[in-house]
């Protein structure tokens, strides 16, 4: 099995809901740093997993919907605690959306399955693992 | 599937057996970089993996009962190599009991498995994997 | 010249004034991982630039004071843009002050020095370094 | 499963065919970070995945058949792109190789896989992982 | 003394010559990871060392006249040896010669001083440090 | 300014002698990851600061020296706590040493200062940085 990973981040404010969280119920932020792997069993005619260009900018594109925003104000995220693991979903859906639309191009026919991992310290990091 | 992985760290010396080690047979030490991840296949209703302030607690009250010791006085390590691999098991494992023993709180049933890094340099790391 | 260093991290919300800052004019947040270092020309009587253990206490108890809070509502920070580079200022010059004041300790009094680096991202970080 | 991963480097030059490639379709080069893991499901009788000062000996090795060298003039490189994902497997299968001749000593008989990632820069790295 | 620094990378291929170069007299290649520091005694108006979006673009600009390149075949490195600590210095002369010609925004009259650091692999750097 | 670093490492057991150091009074280890920077105000011939391989061989066979043992059993620190900052002025002395008998070659000359860094964790460090 292939995979390759593209790192980009995230700026973001936010809070959480529930006890659980502590002194995070206050509206804080955090940098995410986002690492996005593309996974496939056999590479394309170009020997490639995707291109890794195309993978950057579409990357980008996800996070920049979020980036330099407060999270308790969009509506995608009414009601839900945006914790690090329930980010890493939402963009990895977000990607397999992409990818299903053909935004990664024809070879990314090929990619079955994606995980996304966002860094939101040195020493506190989740993942979300997927197929396509 | 999710995960979330804390990361904290260990400072002990050991020595070991066997002409594989060379000058590691020797009395030395090491610094541990300690990653301990913790995998569930759906979030729990706060949206989480796990509790990351107790994950992190509990994982350096394991770490604790290493730390700042000779690895070769210590009763639970007589008779075996303590190696990389062989101490994130150690870990992987203990952190499993306590999980199963609710220190890790209500949420944590739906926990399925951990795995446990150990960095010993910026050259060298070994894992650990297991379920729950 | 001998130095010492810890990190430690800092989680905000907060948000710039000034059409330079572009989208960050919104409310947005950051990790900031801190690293404090303690400079002098010669080690104290133990053969240390400080006690590392009372540098790191010290330096969360100052990032406690910001910790999971939106800077923007924050007296201390009103009229002011919470750049990344004057956080770096703000949290060495408290260090200073604590300094100054014998919360490091008596062996403390050698200490010339201090930098304060903040790094909100992969690829961006600031620094302040300033004389005791 | 446990696993243990040596990290090496590479540095080389290369250029791609392709339209895909854009500007990497010119001569360029690269320093890949390299990190080979090594798995199996239970430890030797030295408590151990593998001897690491071996594995990291026999990793240096392959690559030292590429080191320093113009990838566009290697024979064993004709007609293929040397992208980051089709080195790692190369070196993966290189590596495999020599577990099956006998060179990382008896006790590699236990190995049941390898992963080799290649990281090409701070913000992109890609992964082959296959059995032994 | 306040400092900024932004990251970003470079892919060249090069050759040196010269005995003490043993293998890398050869055409080989090399990602740079480099970081660019701008440095002042007091912060601006809007409290920044350097508009930071500037910054990255102004040293993407630079890194994109080298980027994806033999240098080998460059007319402005003819006959010299592109050594990881020469390439610093060239980088950071061509920021400051950027700096001069007004392309960081009027903000930037008060740098007084920049460092370019490269990367070479995780086992070696080199630096330029200038006045301005 | 221009530097070059190069980096080792080192697994060493230790204890301390004073009740500032808590539990490390006990006997324990550390892997302290080993940053060697070389200064000087330009560069030699070759465009170099110092022969990179030359400069590596040199602190890895200072390294060498400490590596895989004790340290509370070595005559050269009877008396003293080796405490990160101390060690990393032992190195940057026996370093200077090696200078200053040739061993790094006739170029070494220019050299003008060093700086050495031990990271003992990913959370501490130390340095020492002397003139030649």
């Amino acid at each position: 099995m292939f995979s390759v990973t593209v790192r980009d981040h995230l700026m973001v404010a936010h809070s959480f809901r529930g006890e659980v969280f502590g002194p995070a119920q206050r509206l804080h932020g955090a940098t995410f740093i986002v690492d996005a792997s593309f996974r496939r069993p056999e590479l394309d005619a170009d020997n490639l997993v995707v291109d890794i260009g195309r993978a950057a900018q579409q990357l980008g594109d996800v996070l920049g919907e979020f980036n330099y925003r407060n999270l308790d104000d969009e509506p995608a995220f009414a009601g839900i605690n945006t914790s690090t693991e329930a980010l890493a979903r939402i963009i990895a859906d977000r990607l397999a959306e992409r990818i299903g639309a053909g935004e990664f191009g024809p070879g990314a026919d090929g990619l079955t399955g994606i995980t996304v991992t966002l860094h939101e310290s040195h020493i506190a990091w989740a993942s979300y693992e997927r197929t396509l």
